[in-house]
């Protein structure tokens, strides 16, 4: 009994059979005396298929006139969903992000939720409805024009509504049952984490876990709202993502993860003065391309020439931008020159253990050494080691950490008191 | 130099390469100098394709919620065409119905409209923008839920904007190039009307002329809202409807067109008591089936037995409901049997030069009379003759009909000073 919002991703709608399932999962969860807010992606290849279209009228479409093409996508998921809960005799009744009260900044295809204004959403539900809000839009709080999220976002729309009706949880129905130790492709032992804290879902996401979107983990966090990722092919529990108390864990694993990530290239800017402001310069012409770059790493400067290297590693379609935004600026700084190498990868151990025991970092490097994995770059937080290795080690790595970690198993290694709820 | 509306069908931005098209000519119009807003269909056969999803997920879609899926095609075509004519160098924006301020009744999939509240539009018209709306869609002035005008409506959401907007003239696009005094394919030598009064185009659409539909004509006439009927395949005039007056006039044809309508069934009840009031409840039963009746013809009754029968016609999709409402009634009222025929037509000769001339029915029938066509009903209104017979007798009556009127010729019979604008 309480109130409840459910995601449903494109693949969880992808045809007129799909959805009926779908309706009768939602329906099955209303007579089990919830109040019930579904959020819906556009089935299955929809969006794709616009962006095509789009291509096909204009080269580069209007950013104002995409969203308000692509955003019918989620109206239609939406609208059908309804349809097919009704034939099952329960009332539904399907919202645009507009009418749900997603106010949101004025960035075409990238906004961000201001506000939730959910009016419309808690008469419909005081009513007995099944709510259906289409995901991954809003309307812009200027303008009141239609906006988009970002690809992917229709999470944080469950998890902002979630936050804004109080609900008591939000499920992210996807096709895989939660998040796993490893990516379970490479490391067959990898096991399905059945309790996560939000922090560490935060650097899985950050490093690689594409299972959950940052911003939607982000956003969670913020409003502590507990989220139950979960298939929506079978009924087994997946993976909570939630505050996690101490006294409830009967052992507490060190490390929760091993997360890695190929979609990540290095530059390397050679032979730069060792003088103040010139990384800061550097960087400012790196951040005036609008890339989003990741670790950073300075070497030492070598005390013969008072010239250091600067590495950094930035999304790889970021790449060519960067490279010539740098090449601009050689003569100007004085650097040597700027190498690029994309034949990286990137293998993140995650875990809260880490803060209570010492010898993380050694046991990770000797397990890579052992692998005969050599290391290019190293980053950290609290709860997080990453290093960058060659992109044909990634495999090899992760199965190494995952094993010393003590993360192989045929059962769930991570045990708490209560499985989630 | 002034404000235009404009309006294009479903067939003039099939593709990619129409939507460019039609953007061309948008651009052209903004470039001589006028306000343009766009009023857009949904592109070719989207909505039969909508249709068809939503009954594969449902056999009975919710209203509302059809409501919501099919206006996407709409929205879809009209941020397309935003996109191409960005492209050509104007600044153009795409609305919602919503968005437009096109406020209607809560009857789905049938919704009237009650105002229009064109704020956005006229902002965006003083910015220079082109505004394109998405036709054929509202929203409920009571619910905010979001509502279809009926299929083929998007003609009445762009005279109804062009009467807010206080526009000199409305353009509809479609795929022929005007109204014509016959359908040519059956009358090879129907000619192109270039000026129509309203009435009489009330009348040709009331009587199967497809062109323009009926709900658009009336509001038209209500706001004296001037419309070009025109192919936006090619840059010759079409059809204007609009207030004529007499001394425009160099020459006035009695009858401005001949129509047809196969689309109609006749239902006859035999032996009905010839009573007081039982028309009357044979009606209401019928009125509580919400068909629309069209012809209703009472014979004289029958002295010796003070019964009569009583015909009306319908269109051929409500027969069956109609039928059975009657035979409901059969022993309660009396009548003796109801008679169904579905293989019927409807031919009507249209013009206002009939109020002024008399001898037009005499004319009319003994045309019909001549070419060997049974008259099975009469119904007439001030400036309307139409008659029902056989389905097979249609062709050769409206053939007789057109040249009984010296309408047949190789050039425009119906000359006007000016020809439109």
């Amino acid at each position: 009994m309480g109130r409840v919002v459910q995601k449903y991703g494109g693949s969880s709608v992808a045809d007129a059979d799909s959805i009926k399932r779908v309706a009768k999962r939602i329906v099955a969860t209303k007579q089990d005396g919830h109040e019930v807010v579904v959020v819906i992606s556009a089935m299955g290849d929809t969006t794709d298929e616009l962006m095509d279209l789009a291509l096909r009228v204009s080269p580069q479409p209007a950013p104002r006139e995409l969203d308000m093409l692509l955003t019918t996508g989620e109206r239609m998921s939406a609208a059908l969903l309804a349809m097919a809960i009704s034939d099952l005799g329960a009332t539904a009744r399907s919202f645009t992000g507009s009418q749900a009260g997603v106010i949101t900044t004025g960035t075409h295809g990238n906004a961000k939720i201001i506000d939730i204004t959910p009016g419309r959403i808690k008469s419909a539900l005081d009513g007995g409805d099944i709510v259906i809000v289409a995901g991954f839009q809003g309307v812009a709080q200027d303008t009141k024009d239609i906006t988009t999220l970002g690809r992917g976002a229709s999470d944080t729309t469950a998890v902002a509504l979630a936050a804004a009706l109080d609900a008591d949880y939000c499920e992210i129905y996807t096709d895989v049952d939660g998040v796993y130790t490893a990516d379970p492709r490479i490391v067959p032992g990898a096991r399905r984490i059945p309790n996560i804290s939000y922090e560490e879902m935060l650097e899985m996401a950050a490093c690689g876990a594409k299972i959950l979107h940052l911003r939607c983990v982000e956003y969670a966090r913020r409003e502590r709202v507990p989220v139950h990722v979960r298939s929506s092919f079978s009924y087994m529990p997946g993976t909570w993502v939630k505050d996690l108390e101490e006294g409830t864990r009967m052992e507490q694993a060190i490390i929760s993860g091993v997360a890695h990530d190929r979609s990540e290239a290095k530059v390397t800017i050679v032979g730069v003065p060792d003088r103040i402001g010139e990384a800061a310069r550097i960087f400012e012409a790196v951040a005036a391309t609008e890339i989003n770059i990741d670790m950073i790493v300075q070497n030492v400067s070598a005390i013969s020439t008072s010239r250091t290297d600067i590495s950094f590693t930035l999304p790889k379609t970021d790449g060519k931008t960067a490279v010539a935004a740098l090449n601009a600026l050689k003569d100007d700084v004085g650097f040597e020159d700027v190498l690029y190498d994309d034949q990286i990868g990137k293998v993140s151990v995650v875990g809260v253990g880490m803060r209570s025991h010492p010898g993380v970092t050694a046991k990770f490097f000797s397990a890579l050494a052992e692998a005969a994995v050599n290391i290019e770059m190293i980053s950290t937080s609290e709860i997080r080691i990453s290093v960058v290795v060659d992109e044909n080690d990634v495999d090899r790595a992760v199965r190494a950490a995952h094993t010393a970690f003590g993360l192989d198993s045929t059962e769930e290694a991570v045990v708490y008191a209560g499985t989630g709820r």
